[in-house]
């Protein structure tokens, strides 16, 4: 009998998990410094949320959902995505009652999409994200964009593009839909059976298709900018104008549809431009989502937000060869002699870690050689040495392994020994 | 339409989720003074691991687990419990084979069970916890109980006991076992239905049963402790002996079962004894799991570990009107008058944060006296008001809210002003 991690999915064991916790730091500080407290919200929701919430005609509700039926029979789905689900929250605790809005929130946690694994892709994969929603402002728009920009930034990444378009209002996209059918239909044929299938559904998403991105009329289609009315248009401008404001670089790119049918107005993604990175360069997607609100029962309430891939952002770090500051040295190694040097050190060990100096002991009654290379694979900044004189004479001697230099120290004065020569 | 977080299932909105962060770092900084870094596993596995890991015979396998077949028709279970999933990873990553052992990890992430909900009992939840997997030394047991006990206290709780037991090993098990089989055998007809499928699976666990508590025949049963071999007697003292040394209180109660079919040697339970915590009072449940790895297919590695939900540790709290220090203030407000101003503001926003000063600004084009308003609500240290003269002058009024005081400064001074201001 033997046990694997599940297809798809992946262990983070030490040694890796600290390079999760720095990245993962610097969201906790820029979330802070822009005012987005994180937000929980469980891991699976009622299925129909998500139909509703992510849209009937994506690949993610209509092949990637983990969806199973819970002990009462309710129809469940392990969430593939943030903002539905925080969404659902702000209706549900009534949150665009709140006088301050939008309401700002960012969260971090797994998603579960079930789809072919490869290299940077996961089916249990952890995403970061902020959602601004209650506010149609264009310059929080650019804010959500600068947050998702400077994540990146702070964690070390230089080789960055970030796209931006306008998927204009409810009538633009109306307009621009019945273009996109007539331009279509003619040679529908020539598609894939899932592009013949968005003709009618959302054929914003053809252009989107992985399978007819060589056709020429996807090429052709005609393009939703070319729709904008004045109003869209006008908060385009102002997008850009704040973009512009706090001098952060972008590249329009009237193609950009994002995989997910809430999107209007605004859409982003930010991209690695870091050679030998990879096929798939997309880092984070976001955009604007007004109506989602409404779609799920809620009042009119304008959003936007961003998702980021965790592991994505790993191996973007990777690629440009970013090395993080993970450093977390043991502060002290307690080498044993025998049984009674043992109860010591474990009465000592106790009493460094109640106040933050960090120690460890042997627990495999390795002999004192071992314990010293142990001392020496854990990189431990101090080491001691117990035995029965060290018993008898109530005092220690204190190497510092960077410098070679020892010190005896009377036990009762260890503890701030350490205190104030661990830096 | 309207949608409703899951049953027995909760969101953690801003306001609440700093007691959680709070807590979560109470955890971090233990794990790292006792060296026990982070492990990630998925929060799904393959059933089979659960049933053999768990162990048939438990409530959590028999009745409260989430199962479900996955698109490639493999039966996955989302995790009940944190034990299991390491072990697997310890095997699969042949952590065996690491030179220091034990090795020591936590965890904290949530967990699954289909329970009836209840106040402090959800169905996904949030456990702490951690696991030494590699060594049968009596002070580790004692160092996981310590790291528990302090998780406890340095979040400030006051009212706690530490209940302990041996359960033996598998020879002690099996006269015990035989002798509860031979005590229950001629009355088990009087006993729950799932207490006479105990008798002959595991019928420890009809000591445990809630249905059967007021027995009689439950009291009277023979007990673990008068079976004891030699061997487990003294590991059992060797533990608290070491527990002495450290300085931590406990009882000895016979009866500690703990529902998991994998523990022997020591287990542990910590409670809350603060007056009004309800009926549920156990807090933190651990043991020692000799057998598990080689259950699962690896080599023989005793193990020891413990876990802790959150969700109680904040009731808890709560009942001894524990108040955390989760104060975040933000520093920074800036009211601005037009959209002139407003451009201004967003530049300035973006300065600030990007030398680690929190700011905030009106997304929601509310007038000047709502705006001060807002950041009264946000409890902002300092507040500035931009409009076209303070453009025009290049400076602009700094107040302190606590103090009333206020200063002008010019535009390009003030980040250096707030840096050194904010303390």
């Amino acid at each position: 009998m033997s046990f694997k991690v599940p297809r798809g999915t992946q262990d983070i064991l030490p040694g890796e998990v600290e390079k999760w916790q720095k990245v993962e730091g610097v969201m906790r500080h820029l979330t802070n410094v822009y005012r987005y407290p994180e937000i929980r919200t469980p891991m699976f929701e009622s299925t129909e949320l998500f139909q509703r919430g992510v849209g009937d005609s994506t690949d993610i509700v209509q092949k990637e959902m983990y969806t199973f039926e819970d002990r009462g029979g309710r129809s469940m789905t392990l969430r593939p995505e943030g903002t539905a689900s925080i969404s659902r929250a702000y209706v549900e605790h009534k949150m665009f009652g709140n006088p301050d809005q939008p309401v700002k929130v960012s969260y971090l946690g797994p998603m579960f999409r079930y789809e072919r694994s490869q290299k940077g892709r996961y089916r249990q994969f952890v995403q970061f994200g902020v959602e601004a929603i209650g506010s149609k402002d264009p310059a929080i728009d650019a804010e959500v964009i600068e947050l998702a920009m400077r994540v990146y930034q702070e964690s070390g990444l230089k080789h960055l593009k970030l796209v931006i378009n306008s998927l204009g209002d409810q009538e633009v996209r109306q307009a621009h839909r019945q273009a996109l059918i007539d331009h279509f239909a003619p040679h529908i044929g020539e598609f894939c059976s899932d592009c013949q299938k968005r003709l009618e559904q959302n054929p914003l998403r053809i252009l989107d298709c992985k399978v007819d991105a060589e056709n020429p009329l996807t090429a052709s289609a005609p393009k939703l900018t070319d729709y904008l009315n004045e109003e869209s248009a006008t908060y385009f401008e102002q997008v850009k104008m704040y973009l512009d404001a706090l001098g952060i670089d972008y590249v329009v790119d009237p193609n950009l549809v994002r995989g997910l049918d809430y999107y209007n107005h605004t859409t982003f993604e930010i991209m690695s431009t870091a050679e030998g990175f990879g096929a798939i360069t997309t880092l984070c997607g976001g955009g604007r989502y007004n109506g989602l609100v409404e779609e799920i029962g809620g009042p009119e309430s304008p959003g936007i937000g961003f998702a980021m891939s965790i592991e994505r952002l790993l191996l973007a770090l990777e690629a440009e060869e970013v090395t993080l500051d993970t450093e977390d040295a043991l502060d002290l190694y307690i080498v044993t002699m025998d049984d009674a040097a043992k109860l010591k050190a474990v009465e000592f060990a106790s009493s460094f870690r109640a106040r933050g100096i960090s120690a460890d002991i042997d627990y495999a009654g390795r002999k004192m050689k071992a314990q010293m290379k142990a001392a020496n694979r854990l990189e431990a900044k101090y080491v001691m040495v117990l035995g029965s004189s060290e018993l008898e004479e109530q005092a220690v001697n204190i190497k510092n392994m960077e410098t070679g230099d020892q010190e005896k120290v009377p036990f009762h004065d260890v503890v701030n020994y350490l205190l104030t020569h661990k830096q």
